[in-house]
């Protein structure tokens, strides 16, 4: 359970503007604000199963969305990628050593070029 | 009418699997197959107004995704500065005046927090 909420709270974080209102408005509210379907029913005048009904169909979209975007696969692996880059120039930055310094360049321009294939992809 | 093609090419390559099968057809045929609206409705069986409000409909939804999303916006930015890191990166590489090979790395850790932050919003 608490692996889905993590699942469901970045894929909202990603996707949740092309949800449609209601559909964001009950993730909003059992996800984040970690109510209960009733209390949701209760807050939007819908039954607890017209909630929960709501809630699946957003659920499935947002795994929809992923599944034909990839964003939250992207975003790690370029995360990771950037932060490499990062630790690299700073270890040049610090580093008077000529061999090692050709060597992180290198390493950087790799990963640069693995980045940009990615996301011309 | 160029830039137009061009805008939707680029809105259909991001978010085109987004759109509804039917959407996303049209569009295909007009944008890519440059077909004209009456050869669409022809293949299709549908009226050329008929053709002509699902094209709308589509370039809607496709601005309405850049919108809520901005991956396009975000793509040149995030480009630009990879292709930067990574001209800094062969500077580098060449380069053996250590307060020049400084000035670039410092750049570099410049450019990946402003990219990290940027992923991170």
């Amino acid at each position: 359970m608490v692996e889905k909420l993590v699942e469901v709270g970045y894929l909202f974080e990603f996707y949740g503007k092309l949800l449609t209102e209601k559909q964001y408005e009950v993730v909003d509210l059992y996800y984040i604000e970690d109510l209960s379907l009733q209390e949701i029913g209760d807050t939007m005048n819908v039954t607890r199963q017209g909630i929960y009904d709501l809630l699946k169909r957003a659920e499935q979209n947002l795994y929809k969305f992923e599944e034909n975007l990839g964003l939250i696969d992207r975003y790690f692996s370029n995360n990771e990628k950037i932060k490499r880059i990062m630790y690299l120039a700073e270890d040049i930055e610090g580093n008077l050593d000529i061999d090692s310094n050709l060597k992180n360049s290198k390493e950087i321009i790799e990963i640069t070029k693995d980045i940009l294939k990615e996301i011309d992809s």
